[in-house]
């Protein structure tokens, strides 16, 4: 795909300064990008490579004076340069579309419900009493259990495993060996010190515009539903364990792990290897810093958390400026008591 | 499956107050459950509910006294709740109940030993000389490696992967896109700066009524076995390193590691996300609370541990109140420097 | 295979005596092995089972002077114990050797390019447009999409996931269910509260001899590529997020955790469970432990580092330390605060 300055200037409502005719087929980093690359210029730190980048045309925002010409053909003024940076790579992305229809290959039961435009890679598996929403593409190796609903226009990466009678919404997209509708961990202790496995015949219910990492697993609840809101989105390899409730545009990073029953709020920001323990509620809006222990509920909306277990951001950024010179506090001490002694 | 009020009340050995003939359908969470339900209260918290949940059937603690009538049709009064409910959720359980049979779309090699009843989903593959008992399911898209020996009445789920020369025992459960018996993680480190690949030639033997997570590892030993003692339950996302053990009825929640080499106890109860080094051996009834990095062997059996490296549990604890108040602690150490000072 | 005594000195270059005569046809640990066992005394701790073991062949450093004569029919004194075992497993390792050729029920696209030797297993699938070097296997069940190219001489274990466009390099060992260049975790929050997907067009680069632990995920570029140095060694459950960059030889334990952005550094040795911020650079030689998180970029070679934030590892021994006396240091200070409000 080519496209000119001025037409990419019109899509954005940019202003163009330069060769409005200036062509380019691919998007490129500023310090890389060459003829032919659209670049972008979105944190002032590469300021310098603004200027001798050999892209084709550059993007920047409203307020970039260039103290000196830029060697691009054309530079793009937007409000917005990130927001037109993700609007431009749409346009230039065409990785992983599935085929249209159903693959010879394919194993889909009779008794499902196929919308218009499916798509059902080679070795993949619809089981029976199914339904697929228009437009969803399932890729190569994946399994669908029975009595699965899935919504619209998702789309599902290879080797995804939904277990039976999970529900996903539209638009949800779902990356290679996500897990959705394992079974919960429940096991009773017994006198002679066995585990009995406490069946688990609940379900794992996705809302609309879910988006799932790779490898990451989500585990049905015991009884009722584990529920991930709308807009949600888990990165690689987390952990949601039965029960488990995550609220709308809530986003977490990779390897975090939430144990059984907890409620997380709409539009929380969990940050990667942090851990949140069983049957806590965790207000709207909290912020947790990456490798935390949340061992609490958490009631004011808003909290930004650090820590294991997990303590008000700053309070532990203050003692943990403490901690760091313990060992000469201690001297201190010792310094203190010594001299006390003598008096 | 409809039962009877009487009919459960006789099934658990408990008490029946009200209706013996009321029916239930499903079982229901206390703040939700409709007609039809059969609901618990199990937590004191949720006694309010008690009174107002319309199911019809309400399962209690024999100490329960209501403070008013109770709207469920019947109460059933038990000594072990939790208890109950699991054997009831095994009556109303019916999830991914494998076909019987052979797929004709899996791939079984003419060399393996089939028992009675044995599942071989659609695109499974069993390779040569693996031998299955009678009962075992592997469900679709399983992979079975050569010499592989498997027990009787194991359920394997989609995506579960198997290497070459593994054992699972009787009764196992894996769960979605395990793998059992990938390489160790084994280099040795070359005068100009490379790794050389140690080959792993062990295996990995699971014992009987082993039930693992969704996406855990368990690496092959290097020599030997890494070994999966009888009863041990393992969540998801687990990693098991190569020759590690693990001992009888040890439970480890979800993204808990454990080095090359390590031995943990039986009856032990790890955390999820805690961490072990390599070559430690940690006694019987150990308990990890989850994040703990378990740095060196534990040989007081029953010992509770917390922190990283990992201190007793009461320890922790005590020391971490007084870095909350670093801070202040600091201060005054900084008052009593300047009041001696002046003095 | 049987192999002599005198044969395997030969081979490593070391001195025998005894039998060498002595046949073995199989490695053995040392409290363990039996007739015909390899077996070797590597770490001092075991040396009494060098008196003891009934294994045909014992392996021994060049210093070691039997206290009492040893039980093997042979004894073989090498320089360097851990090498002559790698060596020696070497030979013995029969483990996953996949047949030669494209199974029948494999999908292979007509438009690819497939060098000599290649073995594409049952059930896996290679999209159009890739191209594989010579004698690289692909096991089951494996998932290679369009436009990647993979090198010669590798190992792909069942069900990895290779998404489009990614490369990788001559003898690469991915073990089962790994997925390179699934989406970065990369969105634009909204006015609204949403969150709007910035697409993901870049990919993965592994270079030569990488090997990457089974369930590991490596996303995808933004825009250019995540980058895998020669020689890496990555564990199982390792998450790599896009535009990473991990240097030549360096190895990453099980479970840890890079963010976008970031840049490591040659020959460095990462911990289990050690956790990387986005955006930071990370000096050659730099050593993580466990459970660590680096915040911030590391600038010196060879620091070793501890803690989460990470410190000087010393520093954090020298911090924790007192920390594990906290309780009694605080005794100490409420003394003094009393002693000196008496004076």
């Amino acid at each position: 795909m080519q496209i000119a300055a001025k037409e990419i200037a019109h899509l954005l409502g940019g202003v163009l300064e330069g060769d409005g005719e200036a062509l380019v087929d691919h998007p490129g980093k500023i310090e890389e990008g060459g003829a032919g690359a659209l670049t972008f210029l979105a944190n002032p730190k590469y300021e310098t490579f603004a200027y001798d980048t050999p892209a084709s045309v550059l993007l920047a925002h409203t307020d970039f004076t260039p103290a000196r010409p830029v060697a691009a053909s054309a530079l793009i003024k937007v409000n917005d340069v990130y927001d037109a940076v993700r609007v431009l790579l749409g346009k230039f992305n065409n990785t992983m579309q599935p085929s249209n229809g159903i693959s010879e290959r394919a194993s889909v039961h009779p008794f499902t419900t196929l919308g218009k435009g499916v798509a059902v890679g080679i070795f993949s598996i619809v089981e029976e009493e199914s339904k697929i929403g228009d437009g969803t593409a399932l890729l190569p190796q994946v399994y669908v259990g029975k009595n699965v609903e899935i919504g619209r226009d998702c789309i599902f990466y290879p080797g995804v495993k939904i277990y039976d009678g999970c529900k996903i919404g539209d638009r949800c997209v779902l990356h290679a060996n996500v897990v959705i509708g394992s079974d919960g961990f429940g096991f009773a202790s017994q006198p002679d010190g066995r585990y009995s496995k406490i069946p688990q015949i609940g379900n794992v219910v996705l809302e609309d515009d879910v988006e799932i990492g790779a490898n990451t697993t989500i585990d049905r609840a015991t009884l009722g539903s584990t529920i991930i809101r709308k807009g949600v989105k888990l990165d690689n390899l987390v952990m949601v364990a039965h029960n488990v409730e995550i609220g709308e545009n809530t986003v977490v990073a990779a390897q975090a792990g939430f144990a059984g029953s907890t409620k997380i709020g709409r539009q929380c920001r969990i940050g990667g290897q942090a851990g949140f323990v069983g049957h806590i509620t965790v207000a709207d809006g909290t912020q947790v810093q990456a490798q935390s222990g949340v061992a609490a509920s958490v009631k004011e909306p808003g909290t930004a958390l650090y820590g294991s277990p997990a303590l008000p951001y700053n309070n532990y950024l203050r003692s943990y400026a403490i901690f760091k010179k313990l060992p000469e506090v201690f001297k201190k001490i010792i310094a203190l008591e010594k001299k006390l002694h003598q008096k």
